[in-house]
C-alpha cells in the first residue's frame, strides 16, 4: 500500500444558512480545496462524498454527480457514503484505500449537510433516522436522550460531576471563539451551561452540539507523486481505523465506553506504529459533552474515569497536555453532519501546517481525528503527520 | 492487487411486500449468502451495504450497523453506499477494492430497498431525488419522462421502432417467467406493451421497470485464501469499472448514448484482458426498455443503432448470440433499487455455476453486470468468470 497525503483543504463557514444552496456550498468548499492543492483539475480521478440525509432534508440524493457537475470534473466516478454523523470520515476512508491501493492517484473527498431550512421537528426526525428507528426513535428515544442515559450511567459509575461535563462545553467555546469558521463564536461559563435550557437530564442546550449547514472538502493524493514543493505542504495519513457496533444502544452490556472507538483507535495506532501518548492534539466527536470525555478515554489519552477531571484541570485546553478540539468542535464550530469528519481533518491539517493562528497548538507534529456515527455504532479514527 | 471472488450469494424473492420489514429481508438474504459461502461468520471482517433511500422511505438511515446487528457480526466496520439505482454495485466496487488491496480478506456486501408500503407519490418523490432536484424533478421531469426524451431522440436518430422497444419487455418477461424470484412472472406480447397504460410517450407501463421490495447479499473473499472445494464454487471478479456523468441530462450534448457506461466498460474489459465479444451473457440495467437497447450498444455487444433490431431478431434472447437479462431484469424480476446491482451479480453467479435451471444460458464462461444510477450519471460494470 502506498503512502497517501492530504494535499488540499477547503471548507465553508459553519452556521445556519437557510438561504445557501447545497450547490453553492459544494462550489465554495470544493473549489477552495482544489485551489489549495495546486494540482490541475484534470488530475482528479474520482470523487467520494459524505452526506447524511439530504435525501430527506433537501429531496436530493445522488450527491456524487452533483458535486462532479458543479465542479466541472467530467466523467469521473463518484460515490456517496453514509453512516450517520460519520459519513464524511467514511468517504475519506474509502478514498484513502483507493489511493493507497493504486486504483486512483488523486481523489476529491467532500462532505456536506444542509439542515437549517427545515423545522426543528424535521431535523429531529432526520437525525433520529440514524438510530434504531423502531426500538429507539420509534419509542421516543432521540439522540439527546440516548446520550443522556450514557451520561447518567457514566456519572454514577465514575463519580463524574456536572461541572466536568460543563467544562467541556466551556473549553470548546473558548477554542471556537478563535475560529473564524465557527458557528457559535461566544464564550460561556460553567454556570451558564448548568443553568441552560434543559434538554435531557443532565444535559442542557449547552451540552449539545449544533444544527449546522456547511461543507468541507479535501484533495488526497499518492505521496510519491508529489513534487518537492507539494511535499512540503502535504500532510500524510499515517493511520486509519474503522469499526462498528450494534445499532441499538440497549443491545450493549456497558454503555460507559465505546468498543468501536477502542477498536478503530487500535487499528489506527498499529498502522501508524505509535501509541496514544505520541498524539499532540485531537479533534474528537463531541456531539454531547459526555461523549468527548468518553472519547478521550477510549482513545487512550486518559485512564477510564480520568477524562472528566482532566478537563477541569485544563489538560485538554489549547495549552494543555493534549489539546482536544482546537477548532471548537461540534459544540462551538458546529456539526454539519456529513461534513463533520472532514472538517475535523481540515483543522488537523491547518494545525500541522502551523497555520491555525490564535488557536495554534504549541506542539503539532502528530494529530488525530475521531468521528462517531449514532451512539458509536460507527467509528473512524485517522492519524496525520507532516509528510516532510 | 489480489484476485477477489464471490463465494456466497443470497437474495429474497422480489416483489411487493409492504408487510416485510427491512430487518427481515436483511436476515433472509444475508444469512443465505453466508450459509452459501460455507465460511464461519467470524471470518467476515467488514460490511458494505447499498441502499438508496430508506432514510426517506423507511425513516431508517445508518444501514450498516443495522445489518451487522441483525446478522450478529459484532464490531466489524460497516458502510452504506448510495448513488441512486447503482448503490448496490457501488458497495461491491468498494468492497472489491478493499479485499483486492488486502485491507480485508472476507467482506459481506448487501443491497436492499423497501418501497411498497409508501404511496405512489412518495415513491415517485423518493426516486426523483436521484435526478437534479431543482432543474429536473423541480420542473416536473421524473425519470420516466427523462428516459422518454432519450427514447424519442434515439428513435428519431436511429430509426428504431416502437416494436423494438416493446420486444425488450416481451423478452425480459419470457426470462422472468422462469425465475422463481421474479416479481412479475407473466408472459406478455408486443401488442400488450404498445397498448398498455400510457406513462410518458412512447413508454407505456410495460416499458417501465417495477417498484420492488427486496434484498440481495454476497460474500466476497481473496481467491488465494480459498480451499480446493471453495475454489470450485467461487466466481472471480475479473473486471470492474466505474464512471460518472453530469447529474442533469440537459447538460449533455448527446443523449442517445451513455459515456459513463462506455468508460466503465472500457475499464472493466481492460482489467479483464478481454473484449465485448468474449462476454457470454449479461445482466444490464433495463430501467426502461430503451435503456436496455442503448446499454447493449454502449457495452459493445452491437454497433450503434443495431441494438433495437437485435432484440427483434432474437439475438438477446436466452438462446441468442448474447443473452441479455436471463433473470428477467429490472422489468420482470424487479428493481429493488439498492439491491438491484447485487441481484444482477446473484444471477451472474448462478449462471456461471450452471445452476440457473430453466433459464440457464448454454455458454456461461464469462458474464457481465451493468448497473446505472440516474440518467446514467453513475455506471458500474463488473465481469465474472468461474475461478476454476
Amino acid at each position: 500500500m502506498r503512502s497517501v497525503s492530504v494535499i488540499g483543504i477547503g471548507e465553508t463557514e459553519m452556521g445556519s444558512f437557510p438561504e445557501r444552496s447545497l450547490r453553492d456550498m459544494v462550489k465554495e468548499a470544493g473549489n477552495k480545496s482544489i485551489e489549495d492543492s495546486n494540482i490541475e483539475r484534470e488530475k482528479i480521478q474520482a470523487i467520494y462524498v459524505g452526506n447524511f440525509n439530504s435525501s430527506y432534508l433537501c429531496g436530493q440524493s445522488h450527491m456524487g454527480p452533483l458535486v462532479s457537475e458543479e465542479l466541472n470534473l467530467g466523467n469521473v466516478p463518484t460515490l456517496r457514503t453514509e453512516n450517520a454523523c460519520a459519513s464524511g470520515s467514511l468517504a475519506l476512508r474509502q478514498a484513502f484505500i483507493s489511493v493507497a491501493s493504486g486504483v486512483y492517484d488523486y481523489v476529491l473527498v467532500g462532505g456536506l449537510e444542509k439542515m437549517n431550512h427545515r423545522s426543528t421537528e424535521e431535523v429531529t426526525s432526520a437525525l433520529a433516522s440514524a438510530s434504531d428507528s423502531i426500538n429507539e426513535f420509534g419509542i421516543g428515544a432521540t439522540f439527546p436522550s440516548l446520550f443522556a442515559m450514557i451520561a447518567n450511567r457514566y456519572m454514577y459509575e465514575y463519580k463524574a460531576t456536572r461541572e466536568m461535563l460543563a467544562a467541556v462545553a466551556v473549553q470548546n467555546h473558548e477554542n471556537g471563539f478563535k475560529n473564524p469558521h465557527a458557528q457559535l463564536k461566544k464564550k460561556i461559563t460553567i454556570e451558564k451551561v448548568i443553568n441552560g435550557f434543559p434538554v435531557a437530564h443532565p444535559f442542557t442546550i449547552y451540552d449539545c452540539s449544533l444544527v449546522t449547514d456547511g461543507a468541507a472538502f479535501l484533495v488526497i493524493g499518492a505521496s510519491d507523486l508529489l513534487n518537492k514543493k507539494e511535499k512540503e505542504r502535504a500532510v500524510e495519513i499515517i493511520g486509519s481505523g474503522h469499526a462498528g457496533d450494534t445499532l441499538r444502544l440497549a443491545s450493549r452490556k456497558d454503555i460507559t465506553k465505546f468498543p468501536a472507538t477502542i477498536k478503530a483507535a487500535e487499528e489506527a495506532y498499529k498502522m501508524a506504529g505509535i501509541k496514544a501518548k505520541d498524539i499532540n492534539f485531537a479533534e474528537v466527536h463531541d456531539c454531547f459533552t459526555m461523549t468527548q470525555i468518553i472519547n478521550t478515554e477510549d482513545l487512550g489519552f486518559f485512564e477510564k474515569g480520568d477524562g472528566g477531571p482532566a478537563v477541569l484541570e485544563g489538560k485538554t485546553a489549547l495549552d494543555g497536555k493534549i489539546p482536544i478540539n482546537p477548532s471548537g468542535g461540534l459544540k462551538s464550530k458546529g456539526h454539519p453532519i456529513g461534513a463533520t469528519g472532514l472538517s475535523q481533518v481540515y483543522e488537523a491539517v491547518l494545525q500541522l501546517r502551523g497555520k491555525a493562528d490564535d488557536r495554534q497548538v504549541k506542539q503539532a507534529d502528530i494529530g488525530l481525528t475521531h468521528n462517531l456515527g449514532g451512539t458509536a455504532s460507527t467509528c473512524l479514527v485517522n492519524i496525520f503527520r507532516r509528510l516532510k
